[in-house]
């Protein structure tokens, strides 16, 4: 029997809320049991979990890796927050704002020794096939953030670029998630990289889905506030392909929305929705997720288990895909 | 015949040299390749080498873990120096002030995980052995960098904590170095045990005599400018010391010395030697650096292998304790 999306949640959450994250000096830890003992999804160890079992393999030998990946998820946002200069993340205050940007550099530095801690507590011969993944992978996640960063000031970025730069800051941690899950079941090479595919597919999927929420979410469902992205002339998927597809007065049009700071941010973004509805944007990116999601299936289906030991993944993608996770 | 310990300098210097620390984006890149291309006695992955080689192991299978911990080394720098707001390193400027901060914390990490990329090329039974070591010291490091800013604002900071401090942020690291080497060349346990021994106490005594040099070294051999220590108003051994020494007299003249901003530099540095030359801490500090450096070669006697093979290491350690090297 495959244990369910809901105990494997409640399963992680708890385990995170055991690990003390005390130590000396106390300023240090303080900070990352903030950061930790928050709660939340728990998206990528769950990842794990399920992707562990649905290889035949037993989840508490993939937990502390599991953990050791929430934890280097944290610590990007710890870093990220203090780059981006955000206050509040998931209505509290973020490290940097309630301690200092010092505080924030070192904890978080030590967040990421303690992600690679929890993770090379697994079997030495499996533990030569996650490190490498994993080590790529929080290199990647640092380009993406690089990535991003530059696009805030360029007026060139490209579609392409953009889905790369989204593939390096958000795909790459749950397909990494996925595919350590699956090692640690011990699973054939070709199935930890297709399960791979899928977590790129998926994460992909998810950030465009992101990214129109961001605009045509209903308020309170979304837990975000609405329109963000345009007020603070994120070069989201949306924006570049109204970009792409706009005439000269829509292109005007976007471009004064977007520079322009003496607009009221209501105008702002009503004038900016205006814009995309008119060129069926939100329609456009939905059509690219379910390409994605087409290309995460078809490699889940290839993956060479019985069908009735993905049930709980598969489920818990389709989740992802509905946005009811 | 063992290598020399110049052969080995200079091998490690062209090894660092050939790595060409190139990626997408170029931006992320380009410090990390500014950092790490500056030469360097590259002590740390010396003393890898060194230790390698004296356990009979094979110095080109420790060259990329060394470069790994030269890695490790030069991020805490990088992101030390935004802490610090030190603007040179070397007479040269630092990454966040050549940049800025963020370009420092994120490339910053990207160098923490690139050492953790190299350590891993190494038999995958030697990386469970040297990977949880590693994470114990990156760990270490991070909680000596936390308590050395503490202890900036701190007024009673005793000996033994600073002591704690200078093993945690300066020891851990050169005695992981040498264990590391150690280990890659299948050393037992105890015998990696000496060889950290023999690490942390050459880092104190290494870091020790920093703090003496920095008030009484020549200022042309030191290649930094003499009393910054007492001018940044840091709590080094000299210091913590003569506190302890002194009389109500000279603990008002230190305290007046070191609080004080309109005293002219000169005549501060010199009002503080003054006290120090009274009570004698220069040779309180050398007292404590030959207890180390006995310590050190107490455990590096008992290290089980032939007297031959060690002459190189130990004349290493010999060359850190003269700081001719």
């Amino acid at each position: 029997m495959l244990h369910s999306i809901e105990f494997i949640q409640k399963f992680i959450n708890e385990e995170i809320d055991r690990q003390p994250f005390e130590g000396y000096p106390p300023m240090l830890y303080a900070p990352i049991a903030y950061t930790m003992h928050q709660g939340g999804k728990r998206m990528r160890p769950a990842l794990t979990l399920l992707a562990c079992e649905m290889f035949g393999g037993d989840i508490h030998k993939a937990l502390y890796p599991a953990i050791g990946i929430e934890i280097f998820h944290n610590f990007t946002l710890v870093h990220d927050d203090i780059m981006d200069q955000a206050p509040l993340r998931r209505n509290r205050e973020t490290v940097y704002k309630k301690w200092n940007t010092n505080v924030a550099i070192l904890s978080g530095d030590t967040m990421f020794a303690l992600a690679y801690d929890y993770l090379a507590k697994c079997e030495p011969e499996l533990l030569a096939r996650i490190l490498p993944l994993f080590n790529r992978t929080a290199i990647e996640v640092c380009e993406g953030q690089q990535l991003d960063m530059e696009f805030e000031t360029r007026h060139d970025v490209t579609i392409d670029e953009y889905i790369e730069m989204i593939r390096l800051k958000t795909a790459v941690l749950p397909a990494t998630a996925l595919k350590t899950g699956a090692i640690l079941a011990n699973a054939p090479d070709n199935d930890t990289d297709l399960i791979y595919t899928v977590g790129i597919n998926v994460g992909l999927a998810f950030q465009l889905i992101d990214d129109v929420l961001d605009v045509y979410a209903e308020q309170d469902k979304f837990g975000k506030s609405i329109g963000n992205d345009i007020l603070t002339q994120k070069k989201t998927f949306l924006y570049l392909k109204a970009i792409e597809l706009a005439n000269e007065h829509q292109r005007h049009e976007l471009d004064t929305c977007f520079s322009q700071s003496d607009i009221p941010t209501d105008e702002k973004i009503h004038r900016v929705i205006q814009v995309y509805d008119r060129l069926n944007v939100k329609e456009e990116a939905y059509r690219l997720v379910d390409e994605y999601y087409k290309k995460a299936f078809n490699a889940f289906d290839a993956i060479n288990v019985a069908k009735g030991a993905k049930s709980e993944l598969e489920k818990f993608i389709k989740k992802l895909a509905s946005r009811t996770f």
